[in-house]
């Protein structure tokens, strides 16, 4: 499946001095990387979405990490270093709120700044970078798992599987979670076909996941976000699968906005809904979705679409949430690196190593 | 309520030699009227959607075959004359297929035209001008009697309405179908709540919608297609109406597409859902929902936005449907100028006079 891709999404420069991302605002018109040389600009970029899905900017924030404390002056008090490793850390856990992947990466940095406190600030900063690397090798082991589990479900050549937003190999580090099964059995001579919901307002759908999977030569076809009830209508679709942002300990998602319809007309149309993702997106803390904090974002994202140009009246008042939460009840399995989950879901249990 | 609308969309211009519509595929940015002058400006009006909403498209048909057939030179023979017309009504039938009012209106003036075949082309004229008008009056006073049916629904102050595309008082002659409970409502000061769907591709609940509750004074939200659901499991949203294009025997509605994806929604979250419409929108002919044509629209609507920036990868499939139908189960009412149906539904002996 690897000669699909053509790169990753999120890496180290050569230099190791910088966060290599694919400005995934310029998809599909544009593939450029950008070099992030600080804790400021890695957290921008995170903000305005030049590098998006949960898992990637969890590698993304565990590299910022890296690059943000090497970059400290040597040598300081270790009272300084905690003092200054807490700002960076607080400062990337505020970029984006609903995804726990971003919490899980930097808390690990975390755990691994404590345990090598009494080394000098080099051994720190190498132990930093080996743990942002880990970060992103398991990412991409667990993915290629996701793709394991979640392919034994495309059992028939030709099965058509809608999905919403981009959760494809450049959300994360490598091969998708929700598009890794669909990787897997295109790569296995299975032809899966594709809808996209193109995933209003930033338009993930349209701008990325066609844009990667039309590059892997998967079949693709792309629909409005309010499309889809009539694709499963007509009997298109026999199966959603989805990424996720965060899932509670009963199994509630959360997931880009507008996931929790799709769910619903899946379940209204008898259509399994499959959210793929890896064990670090449940949170045993979160009892359930109502916990999950909700990023509302600015209104113009609504109001000038993509391009800027204005197409609502002035002064109108916008609904903008990026995510939204889908009831357990309506999903049909849970896929991760270790297997599929079916409802009932318990993860309260959970513990992450 | 006739306060709150500064013009209606569609009617003639001072002369009687053209249709003077509200060209729609300016809004909001750009308030402006064009005059269609014969049956070429007249479909292609309606095939680009400068005129849109079924019922303002079957006004702004029939005054086209006045205006059309007043242009025809005098005297001809008798075969010639009806020839003309037939050309004339096949032309305007074509320029869209889904809403069943356009082909209503034509019928109407077909029939009047009949009625008075022997008669001289000045007095033909004249009678396929009163019955355009009769069109328009009729359409006006049934949107006033919808509205009042309708009205009587929203029965406590500051109710939250769902309302997906346009079926506003700019895609009828006056009031609105599916708004004009909202009008009246708003008129006698119980101040709804209004969320528009934006309704991709056109952004019709954008850019029409949000301008003319904005401009009626009514509290108006806009939001993506896709947030629908989170502002549902929200508990906002007392009721939802729209509009409709088709509504079969059995009482499956076309409509918009999307609204289909809203009704399942809706019935998910225990919310009632109504359609509004005009008697003439029911065609007793079509049995049940499969037997009602659904217009494919260009690829270009979805990949290029509204803008025509292009957003989506060169050469992608696109799936664009205009409409969905949905299923007469999922529909709590059926709202027209002669009171509420409710389900299950049975149109097969509604004669249209």
């Amino acid at each position: 499946m690897d000669n699909l891709f053509k790169y990753d999404s999120v890496g180290l420069n050569s230099g190791k001095d910088g966060v290599v991302i694919l400005d995934q605002t310029l998809l599909p018109g544009k593939e450029e990387f950008i070099v992030l040389k600080d804790e400021y600009q890695v957290r921008d970029a995170i903000a305005t979405l030049k590098v998006r899905g949960a898992p990637a900017i969890g590698v993304a924030a565990a590299y910022g990490i890296y690059v943000a404390f090497r970059n400290l002056p040597d040598p300081h008090s270790s009272e300084e270093s905690v003092k200054e490793f807490r700002r960076i850390y607080d400062m990337l856990l505020s970029s984006r709120p609903t995804a726990v992947n971003l919490a899980y990466a930097l808390k690990r940095m975390m755990r691994r700044f404590n345990d090598c406190k009494p080394l000098p600030h080099g051994e720190v900063v190498m132990a930093l970078l080996e743990e942002a690397e880990a970060i992103k090798s398991e990412d991409m082991a667990c993915c290629r798992a996701i793709a394991e589990n979640g392919a034994g479900l495309i059992t028939r050549p030709g099965m058509g599987i809608l999905t919403h937003c981009n959760a494809g190999h450049l959300a994360v580090s490598r091969y998708g979670t929700a598009l890794g099964p669909v990787y897997l059995a295109h790569s296995r001579g299975l032809d899966p076909v594709v809808y996209a919901d193109e995933t209003r307002p930033l338009l993930q759908g349209a701008r990325i996941t066609a844009f990667e999977l039309m590059n892997a030569g998967v079949d693709v076809t792309l629909l409005c976000d309010n499309m889809s009830a009539s694709l499963m209508a007509s009997g298109k679709i026999d199966m959603v699968m989805v990424g996720c942002d965060r899932i509670a300990a009963n199994g509630d998602v959360a997931n880009k906005v507008g996931t929790s319809a799709v769910a619903v007309l899946a379940k209204y149309y008898g259509i399994p809904f499959y959210v793929l993702g890896p064990e670090s997106t449940i949170d045993p803390d979160c009892a359930d979705g109502s916990a999950i904090p909700i990023e509302m974002r600015e209104s113009n994202e609504v109001t000038e679409l993509y391009s800027g140009q204005r197409t609502a009246p002035e002064g109108v008042k916008v609904y903008n949430p990026a995510f939204d939460v889908t009831p357990s009840e309506l999903v049909s399995g849970i896929i991760t690196e270790k297997g599929i989950y079916g409802y009932p879901y318990d993860f309260s249990t959970l513990k992450h190593c």
